[in-house]
């Protein structure tokens, strides 16, 4: 049984955009992520823990967004699974019960299966170094997750970007990333048999996967 | 004699925050151009076109920005210089009267002076190369105004940063950078009588000045 359903008009901002007057990927998910903490914080759960109206289980909770324009149609839907970290350690715990039953969302023991992202082809990848610069370290002292978004999408080169529409991404965090960090980013591009191009990402930090990434692109 | 004021309300968001769980000041100056650009959509000038309030002459319009906290305590004051491009010639052209107007502001034929900013000290200087990023260009096609200041406080480093309260700055734009361009980053630091620290920038583009700033701030 999915739980209470919020929802927000935005409008979009000249310094949401990028290069092609679109919003740009990292700053939708900011704004999705930000629309779910003033729902936690509507419900009187705080905006530090970011629940989602799906399910849960003992580990994970399960959000859906949905982005529609102006027009009512739909243009984004995201499928999120969020952990619940203990700040000091840096380690994942249990879901806290009481914080996710005001959002009216059943408890159940299933994990939902969510596809890995396509993996880089090693023998077709470029890598790209990034050194973790201090606007990239948000109030939790780590890499806020937008910021991996700006790594993959730059290591595809603004003329990509300009001759391609992006269909969809799937997202794995792995590991959080610090201050001063140099991650090397892979990339890896294929064309697919329906014609769309498929890029895959992994960021590396000293050897350890931190975040792997997949799309799929249209070319215009 | 100083123009129509405008005034928005904005609440601050997590991801406009840096690590010290303040609002950044790249992001503060995203929202006031913002701001200024929602008043000329209101006087029916669009939003491409910045101007305002407080005068303007052949080549300069001036607008000041004042940023309240909830309390009503005044926490910033902006005192800002715009000239107008020629988008395709990429050349300052004369202000243009009609997209003026609506604002209700004098025009005069005093230049206003504004103090340069701190040069950097080149014994004590420090450089760092940043290479322009997809996300850093905007839908002008040039590397976005508040993006410089994501290298000058990236170039203090997170340390100095959560250890000094910003003060002031004086931010002069002289040259627009372009994607892909590898800039460079000087800084050097100085203590004042008064015990801030002044910190002095300067961005190169092939050894052209893109922009320079100086900033003073206060031991914590």
């Amino acid at each position: 049984m999915s739980g209470l359903i919020y929802e927000q008009k935005h409008r979009i901002k000249y310094y949401e955009c990028d290069a092609t007057k679109k919003i740009s990927v990292p700053m939708l998910l900011n704004i999705m992520l930000y629309v779910s903490g003033k729902q936690g914080k509507l419900l009187n759960v705080g905006d530090d823990v970011v629940t989602q109206p799906q399910s849960y289980n003992k580990f994970f909770t399960y959000r859906e967004f949905k982005v529609y324009d102006e027009a009512g149609e739909l243009c984004v839907t995201t499928h999120c699974t969020f952990a619940m970290m203990d700040f000091n350690k840096r380690k994942m715990v249990r879901i806290v019960d009481e914080l996710v039953a005001p959002y009216e969302v059943e408890a159940t023991k299933k994990l939902v299966r969510t596809p890995k992202p396509e993996i880089v082809d090693q023998e077709a990848a470029k890598t790209i170094d990034y050194r973790v610069r201090y606007l990239d370290i948000d109030a939790n002292q780590h890499v806020n997750n937008a910021k991996y978004l700006d790594w993959f999408l730059d290591s595809l080169g603004l003329e990509f970007i300009k001759n391609h529409e992006l269909k969809s991404i799937n997202v794995k965090y792995e590991k959080e990333v610090s201050y001063g960090n140099w991650v090397q980013c892979e990339v890896s591009q294929k064309v697919q048999e329906d014609g769309r191009i498929l890029t895959a990402h992994q960021i590396n930090n000293d050897g350890i996967p931190s975040c792997e990434a997949s799309m799929t692109w249209l070319p215009l």
